[in-house]
């Protein structure tokens, strides 16, 4: 399978890192839409808009699924399907794995300020399990942190416990990392609550479906054989990631292969949407 | 007399604030680009045309001058008048208080990633005094801390001092503050430093050079009577701020009237351009 993994910049690799770490053996095709990030700050028809812009350029690409690894994107397509093409976000599966993960039913939620604003979150978790607490904090700094590569280090430390601390004293048991730059910060917020949280992105629970999309398509091997015209041969060469930025400095690819580690990029091309 | 002063964001705004507070008689118009920003990760003709177009947009408003309060912006413009109306960037007024005030000609430059790699503060302070030695520091938490509001804070204080560290090994005596958030920073620098350096920022350097215009202008009132048609009547309110933004959320309004302050708003829009 080819799939197709997008975000406004980078923190989507995080997602993009865990798919290759759990199916290794598929095609990725990454678009970071760096020229025009931050999606937050824009109205919902721009990020809708973008996102239409993107989920076509995929389409073009033939992927076979398209991966929407950007929190302020997701709030903003709800469609499960694309010109025939399975769509997952990241709110859906990231709220199903906090309410299974909770006892207590009381779950953080850390994202940007756009995404606390959205309350895309609680609006899912409460979907599922209406009595659910959801406490949530913006969190503004944690983004740079991470492109800083700050991601272990005292300040972060100080930074964190200031943010987590209301968190905690509601109460939570589950913390929902809800921006895809977070799970960049996974250790340093697992040391800090000494072990006691169940921390949720979406990577796994997104790779979980992947893997029953490719048991399914695998079923129906016979009644998918490509068409006619259609490049099947392109898509036989298994594991490559291909990483495509609307905007290309240096910079970005640098921070790209860090995030990325250990999995390696086979080719990395500016594009125009 | 009205002035326009436009920045991709709230930065800019602390340009404005020193102009209300050294010119506070005069009409100002603020363009806050914020659906775009920011523009550092932008190529540098997407820069040049959204400058382009803001600069139209101003001078449509009738404008008696135009500040590019914004780091980036000022790289992309070299023209020193746009449709007959004086513009005035940050970088040059600034390259020139710096070296006027040190007396080392060890210079440090503190700005975003994007301007520091652009070389706008070398290049100009080289331009001015060839000898000089200019130390240039990425600082790219600066933004949201101030953002965040943090700005007088342990957290804050420790960053600064990481920043700093290596400009102060260098032996400045005179620091650019080069982006139009870091005067927000201002206190907390001059007491880290031990008040020791000369800050550098564009704003009081500007309403100088405004001032200058003021007086030629006055000068020369006989020749630059309004034309039929022209609103001098809307001119003669005197002492306004409009605020405009490409994108108004109420996190950026509150935030714009705390950066302000204790100057006041009279006026806030959202604009397309």
């Amino acid at each position: 399978m080819r799939i197709g993994v997008f975000d406004s910049g980078v923190g989507g690799l995080t997602v993009l890192r865990t798919l290759t770490l759990e199916l290794p053996d598929q095609d990725y095709v990454y678009l970071g839409d760096t020229a025009r990030l931050p999606y937050g700050t824009k109205s919902p028809q721009t990020i809708r808009n973008y996102s239409v812009q993107i989920m076509d350029f995929l389409a073009d690409l033939k992927v076979d699924a398209i991966v929407i690894a950007c929190n302020t994107a997701s709030s903003q397509v709800p469609e499960t399907e694309w010109k025939g093409i399975p769509i997952f976000n990241v709110i859906t599966p990231g709220a199903q794995a906090a309410v299974d993960s909770s006892r207590s039913q009381v779950i953080g939620v850390l994202a940007t300020r756009a995404t606390v604003a959205s309350q895309s979150y609680p609006q899912a978790i409460h979907s599922l399990r209406p009595n659910a607490k959801v406490v949530s904090q913006a969190a503004p700094l944690l983004v740079p942190l991470a492109e800083e590569g700050w991601t272990d280090d005292p300040i972060t430390d100080q930074i964190l416990r200031r943010y987590l601390a209301p968190l905690m004293a509601e109460g939570i048991d589950t913390l929902v990392l809800g921006c895809t730059h977070y799970p960049l910060l996974r250790s340093a917020i697992d040391r800090l609550t000494d072990y006691r949280l169940h921390l949720i992105d979406a990577g796994k629970p997104i790779a979980s479906l992947i893997k029953d999309l490719i048991s399914a398509d695998s079923k129906n091997e016979l009644k998918n054989q490509p068409t006619e015209g259609e490049t099947r041969s392109a898509k036989s060469q298994l594991g490559r990631i291909t990483f495509l930025a609307t905007d290309l400095s240096p910079h970005t690819e640098a921070l790209a292969k860090r995030i990325l580690a250990p999995a390696m990029i086979s080719d990395v091309q500016a594009v125009t949407l």
